[in-house]
């Protein structure tokens, strides 16, 4: 259907306050109209129309931080955690990272991408329609290589926009030197994986296990050298400085950041990079210590929301679940978890085509059985998705 | 289909290792046999067979503690709440039980079964078969037995066992005497409500928000006059002694149960009263006061886990979400998780007929697209049911 007016929705765009009675005009795919129904534009009269009997209509949900291809499941690991063992018994019967860096190295294309569908189906039965998917469970050349593909053909074989990270500075590699893995793989691959058109942006895990900041320096510099956009997973476990030098590069988003300082906030905002928090790992690795909320909120920080997803810390595939999570645990209000998983998660991405109820973007929306946005993060475990539309189709 | 073999499946019973390569034979509704194939009567070879292809095959799940019959939301609660609201503001804003009691009591039945309903539909996608639903949100006859009306309706609408739990003894309705309302009200609404058949155990809420031991032993005299079971909501904001008082009865349960002491655990375990763990509540109000779990497995005390339903304190409805919490909040074993929700479940609503894998009990089976039990509590926000069996009917 090229065009069709949306109709008896309540609007949350989510930016301005909600719209009841509002109308969504969809033509070729875009958003032709939207605003209260008293308000529309006569010519739209007459297109086909879709009663939404009151239902909500958002923003189509966007998971802007997914590891969703991987090889195997961590499961047993997660048992054994559980059942009192160490981590170095964990590790010495093949746990943590490197056990999916195993499996993922070991699996094929068709597998990666085969396991990866029932996580993305699941995101999509939520709503969402535009999915980041990083690399990092290679730490070589053809495997960083092959999770890109598959990520590529995660939006081939699903409706849904995908977005590809390389971060093939996830880890280092065991038995390697960090340098030496960066200067001599990481970056090399970067680079072969950028000339394939395989890179969208370019992440890497800045921490005491994996990566300094004068590591993740070389590599946004060859990230800028390629004319990519970086991202960083920084100040997740300890304080390292990767939310200063992600704003120092003009980062689309510092990831995590649950020990980033007012200073650490303050630079956020001025370079206008979007702290993407993630309430699954927090939850799943029972952390203490919650991102600044109060200081990113004070100095104007767009704060995104995502599932983390991930085998190792965030076994997740729900956005709903994330926004109920940073609410609970972090506590956003609804409306910002709201804005987490749409306008600023747009925004993590680098897209200015989404995110938004607005004319002139495109069609992703989602209509809910809700009557208000408060709900969708209230409920825990329930999806109330009536209808997804992607590009302007409902699917 | 009458008489069938499930084949090709791997068995968890669950209270016995796996049993890879199973079979489990269904009759009339029952399990007629379940074991390895090498092991199975010979008679049984010629049955209609549905090979599993691996899957892994449990005891359908049991949701032993909900609250799922409710009017209204408080998804306005929770949005006023990380907003910055106090808890006075909110009461002044009509917050917290008795905004749900009010709901309910203006709602009609047939609109509490068409709000419980998608609620229930969540918990059969995981695979549930028996429900536990309570009253509690009327606290005045009319309204008590409406709610325990719906329940029983649920359980005809949908392909699920319900089994009724009275709880007026919810909370102490507005300018009542709580010793008033006790035996004025409540006592004689259990009465009629037994009278009319619509109740299969007894519930209470003690803590000093609602009713102290003394109020609640009496409230046990009744029911023991009229031969029903009971069960406690118990030391879940402090230490009032229900857990003690619920052992001495023989209570079927305690529920949550975070403040029980080591002496409580023993008297559990003598009783064999079953610990309802309910870890979607501890998460919601962010509880920090764990229940004490090594001692109720160093006393050999069941420990069961629930959604806890219910729209203030635990708006859940996913049981496998209750199994990972179970694991991540309170530290259980996903052995543990499983069990907590199939034969531990079952025997904290008086059932002996389902919750394990065995000759005799009725076939409430689950089907999972998950290669071992540690699968299920591992994830979170993702359902990897295969398929149900509800008496033996694939639903
Ligand atoms: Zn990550
Ligand atoms: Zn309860």
């Amino acid at each position: 259907m090229e065009r069709q007016i949306l109709t008896g929705a309540v609007l949350a765009t989510p930016d301005t306050p909600d719209t009841p009675d509002g109308v969504v005009a969809l033509e070729g795919g875009r958003i032709r109209w939207a605003g209260p129904r008293a308000q529309m534009p006569g010519d739209l009269a007459g297109w086909p129309a879709r009663d939404l009997g009151g239902r909500l209509v958002t923003p189509a949900p966007i998971d802007c931080h997914t590891h969703v291809v991987f090889g195997g499941t961590r499961a047993r690991e997660f048992e054994m955690r559980l059942q009192g063992a160490t981590y170095a018994e964990i590790a010495r019967a093949g746990g943590g990272i490197l056990s999916t860096v195993t499996a993922t190295r070991a699996a094929t294309e068709d597998t990666l991408l085969a396991q990866a569908l029932p996580r993305v189906d699941a995101l999509i039965a939520e709503g969402v329609t535009t999915l980041e998917v990083k690399s990092g469970y290679g730490l070589e050349a053809d495997t960083e290589l092959r999770m890109l593909r598959v990520a590529r053909a995660i939006g081939r074989a699903r409706p849904v926009r995908v977005r590809t990270t390389y971060l093939g500075a996830h880890a280092v590699p065991p038995g390697m030197d960090a340098d030496a893995y960066l200067d001599d793989i990481c970056i090399p691959t970067l680079r072969a994986a950028h000339a394939q058109g395989l890179v969208d942006a370019v992440d890497g895990f800045c921490e005491g296990i994996a990566f300094d900041t004068a590591q993740i320096a070389r590599l946004f510099d060859a990230a800028r050298g390629l004319g990519l956009p970086v991202r960083l997973h920084a100040e997740q476990l300890s304080h390292m400085g990767g939310t200063a030098l992600a704003a120092r590069y003009g980062a689309l988003s510092a990831d995590h950041v649950e020990y980033a300082t007012d200073a650490d906030a303050r630079a956020l905002a001025a370079a206008g990079t979007v702290a993407v928090l993630l309430p699954g790992a927090f939850y799943t690795l029972r952390e203490t210590q919650a991102p600044p909320v109060a200081a990113l909120r004070a100095h104007g920080v767009a704060m995104a929301l995502a599932t983390d997803c991930n085998p190792g810390s965030s076994p997740m595939t729900s956005i709903l679940l994330a926004m109920n999570m940073g609410c609970t645990l972090f506590g956003l209000t609804p409306a910002e978890a709201l804005a987490g998983v749409t306008v600023h998660a747009a925004r993590a991405l680098g897209l200015d085509d989404c995110g938004r109820i607005a004319a002139g973007l495109r069609a992703d929306l989602a209509v809910w059985d809700v009557e208000t946005p408060a709900e969708l993060a209230w409920r825990i475990g329930f999806n109330p998705l009536h209808a997804r539309y992607f590009g302007g189709i409902a699917c």
